[in-house]
Parts: structure tokens; C-alpha cells; sequence
């Protein structure tokens, strides 16, 4: 039995390590685009803010690490197409050699890449790059070449398009390493996959901090003009612009789909290849995982919400599955946490909108709750933003923000456990959650925010 | 309707809420033995520490939030007796005054008294106590009595006869306090509620921070001789004598079932009155939370585990139901939590030789996992126990020690909700959990665990 994985990070990685501890005999190749197997693309931001050095660190486990689980890795090798019929992968090396390899199973790892989200002037032909000071940020390749940009030019100002989760990590590293850090938000608010009421939190942070922060700021185009890099567009129906040294535009993904579409795979949520919850793409002895693929979501059915927590499960399933298991990817939540300076957000499963759309009628409550009994020192405010179904009571999601220390990205885990077993707001009473002063109360805020929701709705 | 309810602590407390918070009409008055009705016990240490100050911070609420509820207070009050067909209550006033309280539905709330586990020489006519420096601590009083001991006698060594969750923190605050701290435990090892193999973390941080622990000593008696307050007892087979100026007594302790006992309610588990889910004692009228009832276990059925978080839930199922409602109590899992020094250890669910006393067929074992990406500064390694049924792969119980800030408090919230609904050790995978570096890694900690628990049972 010979399982080809295609891809380097965690959904290729999981699927070749899942399959060599559940049977040793198994051969696992991984064709690996790049030279840097298993590096935690998460992890980047802590490189630019020297919080993580050498870059070498990133890596979940070394070359050597993988390679003594037994898999083979075939490094700076690009995969380049899949003849079902005869399970055969072509490939193309760092030489330009062409060769193809023969598989039993093959697990199609391919991720996703940046978007530039239609900003002109952003790479192709003619088009500003790396070495104009215009980056994108999702690989080591981008790692190394942003860098590179900061160690010879030594920018003094950057304008970040976006304010994700990556986004909110670069201002917080290139505030860190001494750049002045503009950010532009097309949204109303920053960090959008909040609502704007618990998003402002972070905006406040990152002002607290010296970022400057524009939403509401659709860009456009980016130019390169004597003073600098020029980045235009429009806010509140004026046009604006903003120049700096450097501009780093991180503002979502696209799944890497070519491979397996042109093999005949479907293509679903998000333009991402369709799979069922065993990770199976309809194509024989193919199997796919990842940011390439589509998610399937507990609560909103099928969609696309690329992940890394994600990858890893949903490789897990598809190595289990190659060599003859049958495992379940058992569903995504949307659980996410981000640190931005001295400050922690997360959520869990649906906000109001996203909960009218899956059909409920949802109600949304702001409870603020210390971390531990304030008597002991050090109690520190979150604010807790419960979702919840009027009809049913079951609960739908939480958010939350507060001080980093207070154990918001464990608190966030109760909610994503509650709503991996359909629980109501009222059962959340029900559990039995750890107390002690320093670090609780006897009713966890977990509960008092689920409490106030419960007596927003009978009032 | 007139509810009254007898207990100032947590379960008389959450009862009296309960009931105003669902119906503002109900008439609910808390009789309260003492002048402290809603204080914190589990922070009394953190007063003996100085890190609470003054004493009436330990308050949950204060006199007048308590009476802004609409609930009446009856304090330095004492319940003496219940006359259950004419729904009185018989009470003593701090003037030694006699009445009785006409009650609609009465909540018994008596709690539990230190226990002194049959040591000679301590309380009563003749032995010692808070005057001669022996002392207990489970209320206000107890409190006041052992700050003036330590306010006028300046005692420099201490012994702490017990080493649980009150014996540790009081270990930790005596010895913040600057006293020489001996603590001596009957068990092979600190913090019996865990296995030793996690005690003995708990019992390196003491040592650590200069306490002088003892294990295996079973202590017999304690008297005064001249050169101080003397403890002797046995241990490994041999006497064994201990010396210092201030002994403590914390082994846990009795509930106080007198008053119910007398109205004719049974006894059962721990010696502690009989109460089913709702908290009806079987007496008309007359409900029963806290310290002083059985505890319902999800796992082990009925049992007697006091614990200040089950106290509220219970004070609160009895508060909803004495008014007419129809709340059940759903069971403890035991989760616990304490800080000691720089280290936190959590438990929930059961061990080894409690799972096989419930019919289980456990295995338990212990993996190492950081609290968050190792390549980020600052991770810190959990020692997390799982123990799971080898038949049917159900998760039975967690316990996890580290360093303070690791999130330990709230990860054993995780399992405690995974144990509230019956997973299995491998579903644990299943749980979408949170993940950025700083706070955590692809797969949590949480996970880490239960897979290398499965691991081993494969092998």
C-alpha cells in the first residue's frame, strides 16, 4: 500500500503521520511543494515580532522528526497533475525534471493561497512585488521575502489591507519591531468575524498601542509613487489614500483547487472542492483535506472556513480513511482566538446573521463577567456576547474579548464543547465548572454570561 | 407564598436569589447563624495571605445587595428546630430570645462543620483550641479567632494537620505570612484527590517554597508543652512528634444534619440528610442544599462531595423548585481546582479505584503536553492524567497540574463538559477546540492527552 500526500502542511502532515502510527506498513509519500514540511504558518507573525528566532523554530516537527515516523518526504516538488485512471501523480522537481509517481491512495493537501481581493497594481506582469515593498503573507517563501524587504530597507511605515486575524498579528509584530502600522478595514470594524460591539474592543487596543486604524476602507489599488507606496480607495464614499515604506495585504484566502479540478473533482462553498465528511473527493482512491477543500460546519451545514485546527482533523480522517478506516470529520464550529497585544478575542459558532441564515431566530446579549472573584487581585473584565435560539433555547455561539491572562481561549473551549453536544443556554448552568478565587467563581463567567442571556429573553 | 431559607453561605444564598429573581412577589427570609451571610469561604486564605484586605471584601454581596434583592435577613440567628406539620421553624436570637418563623416552603441549608478526625486533645471541655493556638477554619469566626492569634501571639512555626485544598492554601498563605510551615498528611502523598503521581508536582512546589511536608503521618493527638503545641501520631509504623506554635486542623469535614435529622429526614452517603434531584428531603415543605446533603454524581451515582460550586447549583435547583418550579439538580463530576504557590491542579470525574468501584473497567494514564506552541516564549508543560473505560472508550475523568497562567482552570472546564455528556476518550478529537500559538497548539493540550491515552490502550 503506497499513500501519496500532496501538500507539506497540516492537512498532508496529518494524514501521513495518521496513517504511519495506525499501520507502520503502510509506505506515505508527501510531495511537498516547498522545502519547509510542517512549519506553523500560524506561527509567522511571532517571527517578524522576534518573538520566535531562527525561523527554523516554526517547524512542528524537523525534517528528521517526520522522516522518523517513516514517511518519505519529496521536498521542492510540485505536483502538477493526477491521472485518476492510472493513480499516477505527476510531478515536476526544483530542476524542472518531470516524473510521475504511482499510488494506492493519494490525500491532496494543495491549501489555499492569498487573495488580493481585486486590488490592482498587486503581482503578475508589471505588477508591484515582494521587492517593491508589496507583500502577501502565507507561506515561508512570503516569510523570508518580507524580511528580506525589512532587513535592506528598513521601512519606517506599513499600511496593513485587512484586519483579520493575521492582519491584527502583522500590526501587532511590525508595531513591535518599530514600524509605524496603518490599518485599513473595509468593514465597519475590525476583526470581522466579531460583532462590531466586541471588535471595537480590539480597535481600541490596537489605537491603545499606536496603530492606526481606518475602517470602513474599500482599497482599491496600490501604486508606487516617489514618496512611497500609495494605497487608494474609497471610505464613506470619498475616495482616500494612504502612502508608507510598506504595504502587506492580507485579506483572506482562495482554495488551491486546479489540481483536483482538472481530475474531474467538484467544486462547492467558497469555489472549494467538495468532500464528504470522510474526506472523500467522488474521485476513486482520491482524497483531499484542508484550506482546499470545503468544511463541513455542525451548524451551518456545508461551507468554507479554512482553519488549521481544521486541516489537522480533517487529515487526520482523510489518513485514517486512505488505508481502509472509516472515520468522520465530525464538523467545524468556527472556533477561533487571536492575541493582539495585551488583549485576547475569540468566538465560537454563529453570530445573529449567520444564525438567520441556518434558520433559527436568534437573540445576541453582551454580559460582562470577571475572569475570578474580584476580591483577589488581579480580576479582569470580559465581555461575553452569547447567541442563542429563541424558539429552542439551544445555544449558538459566544464571543469573547478580554486581558490576555484571563483564560479566554479555554473559556471559549466550554462553549465550543457545549455546542458540539446541541446544549441549551439554560443547561450551561448545569455544568460543573472548576472554581477557585484566583482563577474563577463559583458561577464561571462562562455561566454568567449564559444566566444574563437567559433573563434578557424573559424580560 | 413565604420562603425561608436557613444558611448565610451558598446553598441559603442561591436558593433566596433564585426565588426573587424568578417571582419578585415571594416573600424570602434567610436566617443566618452569624453576621456574615454571603461570604467567600474558599477566600478565606487569601486574607491569611494579605491578599485580600479588608475581610469584607470576602463578600460575594453585601448586606444591602443581599436585602436590594427584596430577601429579608435574619442574622446572628439560629434555626433550632422544625416543627414540619405546622411549618414553623424555631429560632434563638443573639439575646438568647426564642420565637418561631411561619414558612410556606423552608430551604435548609445548614451546611457542614470541621471535622478533627478523632484527634485527642482538641475543643470541647478541657482541649484546646483558638485561645491556646489550635485552631479550625471554615467560617468568619473561625477566621477572626486565628487573625488575633496570629495578631497577638506572633507564632513562627505552624502545623497544618491535613493537605487538602484548604490545608495547601493555607500552607501557601501561613508561609506568605512568614511562618515556618509543617504540614503533615495522613495520605501517601498532598492533594489526595489526585493521584500521587500528579500530588507529588503539588508536593515538590511546597517544598520549593519552604514547607516542611510530611506524608504517611496519621496524627493522634496534639497538647501543650512548654516549648509549644505539640503533635504526635504514627508514621510508617513508627511515633513520630511535631513541635510548633500554631496548629491548624483542616481534614475536611461533617455536615450538619442535626436540625433535619430531628424533623425526621434520613441520613444517607457521608452521613449527610437524603435529598433527590429537586432537593426535596421527603419532608412536606421542606427542601435541603449544600454542604449538609448527599451529593447526586453523574458518574458514581449518590455520594457525599461537598463543594462550594455545588452548593450553588443546588441552592439554586431548591429556590426555582420551592416556589413551584420544576429544576433538577444534574449531578456533579467533583471538578475541582487549586492554586498552591506558582502551581494550579484541577480534577474532574474519577480515578482509577473510583471507577472501578462504579463498575468500570478504567485505564489512567499521564502524557506531558505544553500549554501553547513551544516555539513561542513562554510554554509551560502540562502533566495531564486521563483516565478512560478500557470497554467502552468512555472518557472517566481528568486531572491536570502546571505552572500558574497555563490555563489549567479553564482545561479542566473542557473535560468537564465532555464528561457531562458521556464522550469517549477518542471523540475528544472531535471538539473544535481554539488555537493560536501563544495560547495553545492545533491539537490542545486537552487532546494531546486523550490521544496518547488511546495510544496506549492500542498498545
Amino acid at each position: 500500500m503506497h499513500l501519496v500526500a500532496i501538500g507539506g502542511s497540516d492537512a498532508g502532515i496529518s494524514t501521513a503521520l495518521r496513517a504511519r502510527e495506525l499501520d507502520p506498513t503502510v509506505d506515505v509519500t508527501v510531495v511537498v511543494a516547498d522545502a519547509y514540511p510542517n512549519f506553523s504558518i500560524c506561527g509567522i507573525p511571532y517571527y517578524f515580532s522576534r518573538e520566535v528566532n531562527p525561523w527554523q523554530s516554526l517547524a512542528h516537527r524537523t525534517r528528521a522528526d517526520l522522516e522518523a515516523t517513516g514517511m518519505q518526504l519529496r521536498l521542492d516538488t510540485l505536483a502538477t497533475g493526477i491521472d485518476v485512471a492510472a493513480q499516477r501523480l505527476a510531478v515536476r522537481d526544483a530542476s524542472g525534471q518531470e516524473s510521475t509517481i504511482a499510488y494506492d491512495e493519494l490525500m491532496v493537501g494543495t491549501g489555499a493561497s492569498p487573495s488580493t481581493a481585486g486590488i490592482t497594481g498587486i503581482g503578475g506582469a508589471g505588477g508591484l512585488g515582494p521587492d517593491d515593498g508589496v507583500h502577501v503573507l502565507h507561506s515561508m517563501g512570503d516569510t523570508f521575502a518580507l524580511e528580506r524587504y525589512l532587513d535592506e530597507h528598513e521601512p519606517e511605515t506599513a499600511i496593513i489591507v485587512g484586519a483579520g486575524y493575521v492582519g491584527l498579528e502583522m500590526a501587532e509584530a511590525l508595531t513591535v519591531r518599530g514600524l509605524q502600522v496603518t490599518q485599513l478595514q473595509r468593514g465597519p470594524e475590525v476583526l470581522s468575524t466579531l460583532d462590531p460591539q466586541l471588535g471595537s474592543l480590539v480597535h481600541d487596543e490596537l489605537t491603545r498601542h499606536g496603530v492606526d486604524v481606518v475602517t470602513g476602507a474599500r482599497v482599491e489599488g496600490i501604486t508606487r509613487e516617489s514618496a512611497g507606496l500609495t494605497v487608494t480607495g474609497v471610505q464613506d464614499g470619498d475616495g482616500f489614500s494612504r502612502t508608507a515604506d510598506l504595504v502587506l495585504v492580507v485579506v483572506g484566502v482562495r482554495p488551491n483547487t486546479g489540481l483536483l479540478a482538472d481530475a474531474g473533482a467538484s467544486v462547492g462553498a467558497g469555489g472549494a472542492v467538495v468532500v464528504d465528511e470522510r474526506m472523500r473527493t467522488g474521485l476513486p482512491h482520491v482524497w483531499a483535506a484542508g484550506d482546499g477543500v470545503v468544511t463541513h460546519h455542525r451548524l451551518l451545514g456545508v461551507t468554507y472556513l479554512p482553519l488549521g485546527t481544521t486541516a489537522h482533523k480533517q487529515g487526520r480522517v482523510a489518513g485514517e480513511n486512505a488505508i481502509g478506516g472509516d472515520a468522520r470529520f465530525a464538523g467545524s464550529l468556527g472556533t477561533q482566538v487571536v492575541k493582539v497585544f495585551d488583549l485576547v478575542a475569540a468566538r465560537t459558532g454563529l453570530r445573529d446573521h449567520e444564525a438567520l441564515s441556518a434558520g433559527y431566530t436568534p437573540l445576541s446579549g453582551t454580559a460582562i463577567a470577571d475572569d475570578h472573584k474580584a476580591y483577589y487581585p488581579g480580576a479582569k473584565p470580559l465581555s461575553i456576547r452569547i447567541t442563542g435560539d429563541t424558539d429552542t433555547g439551544l445555544l449558538l455561539g459566544a464571543q469573547l474579548v478580554g486581558a490576555r491572562g484571563a483564560e479566554i481561549a479555554k473559556r471559549v473551549d466550554t462553549y465550543a464543547t457545549a455546542l458540539h453536544h446541541g446544549m441549551t443556554v439554560d443547561a450551561m448552568s448545569d455544568l460543573d465548572l472548576s472554581y477557585t478565587p484566583p482563577l474563577g467563581s463559583p458561577w464561571d463567567a462562562v455561566q454568567v454570561a449564559t444566566q444574563a442571556w437567559s433573563r434578557q429573553l424573559r424580560t
